[in-house]
């Protein structure tokens, strides 16, 4: 096993030396970059798709949509309007990597993108050991998956600038407690930023709008 | 990546040969035993809390119960009734493997017992590589998640001998479509055995007891 932990470690470690790569990049240019991260279906690409509904007339944004077989995600987001939209197919690995985000901004002209998403593969423990040179992580829950998940998947909330809990049109239907998965959140994880809201009737998405907002203001500056 | 690939395959194959003779010790016990795996929050250790309450009076259950950090789900099943539950906490890692099953299986007394649950940690894509010597997978899914999920994690529905679809009381809360979503399975895996239920209402429960009841005995056989 000794072989397996020192080739690991040569991989994360080459991986992050190409994610700082990665960041520089973006930084030069100003794009505020979001590694998005949850379980299969907490609503990564619904909440993408309400972003650019809510906001693709105040910012340029480019999408990165990881997925392990299909381009389903990337289909939808060109559908809602995405301009600068491209899929990346694991083909079978459960996360991303900076070798496959830097591949693909390569081949993108990011002139005038305000606003760089990578929705990464559904999966709550994987993506979290490799950075993609984003600027933070924003983990999605959703209020049908139960409210300990905070503290059985400790590792994506401490490593996670922001916890979205989606689905709040849904409680009620089950014991989960709002009040629970936030103090579970920040017992992991006290700066994390939270954002409650509902991607099917709207609500509360307007404070995660006027964040996005805020944080393109401020790579302006 | 040559050296990793082959580490790889070397794991799973020291994996495999250990499953095999999990596998072996069980039937000779004429154990069934299920590797139950899905999502985090799809309603693993929910479903497991429902059938110790159906079916505890007929038939005797071992459980594990896999988890990244916590010991929730194995006292969650614990305090459901549970005479023989462990927990495995893999510590970071994104899936049980033989190793760890194996250990706890040589410290339980398994004698008497019909049916042994492996739950395995939340997560659709790395499980689906180890073997655990179980007789068969089954892969939960809940309708809040989006029915799309077959087509995107293929290796997990492929490799999985029934599906259970969990939360069929919130369907009509989004755009989850039954047909589809089995329709959409068995173009993945056509020997799919799918059961739909809600673990909440406790509608459709009765035909999983049956098909548990039924492995149960013709392993008796």
């Amino acid at each position: 096993m000794a072989g397996k932990i020192s080739i690991e470690k040569r991989i994360l470690f080459e991986n992050d030396k190409l994610a700082e790569q990665i960041r520089q990049k973006l930084m030069a240019k100003k794009i505020v970059s979001l590694n998005l991260v949850s379980s299969p279906g907490s609503g990564k690409t619904s909440l993408l798709e309400k972003t650019l509904a809510g906001l693709g007339n105040k910012l340029n944004f480019a999408l990165i949509a990881g997925d392990v077989q299909t381009e389903n995600d990337a289909n939808r987001l060109a559908k809602a309007g995405a301009k600068i939209v491209r899929p990346i197919v694991t083909g079978g690995a459960c996360h991303l990597d900076a070798r496959m985000v830097s591949r693909v901004l390569d081949e993108l002209s990011l002139d005038g993108v305000d606003l760089l998403f990578i929705e990464n593969v559904g999966n709550l423990v994987c993506p979290s050991n490799f950075d993609l040179g984003e600027d933070m992580k924003v983990v999605l829950i959703s209020t049908t998956e139960g409210d300990d998940k905070p503290l059985k998947y400790p590792s994506m909330f401490r490593r996670s600038a922001a916890m979205v809990i989606n689905k709040i049109d849904l409680m009620g239907f089950s014991d989960f407690d709002l009040s629970r998965v936030k103090e579970n959140a920040l017992k992991i994880n006290g700066n994390l930023r939270i954002f409650e809201l509902s991607c099917r009737t709207g609500q509360g998405l307007q404070s995660w709008f006027d964040w996005l907002l805020m944080l393109v203001a401020q790579a302006k500056v």
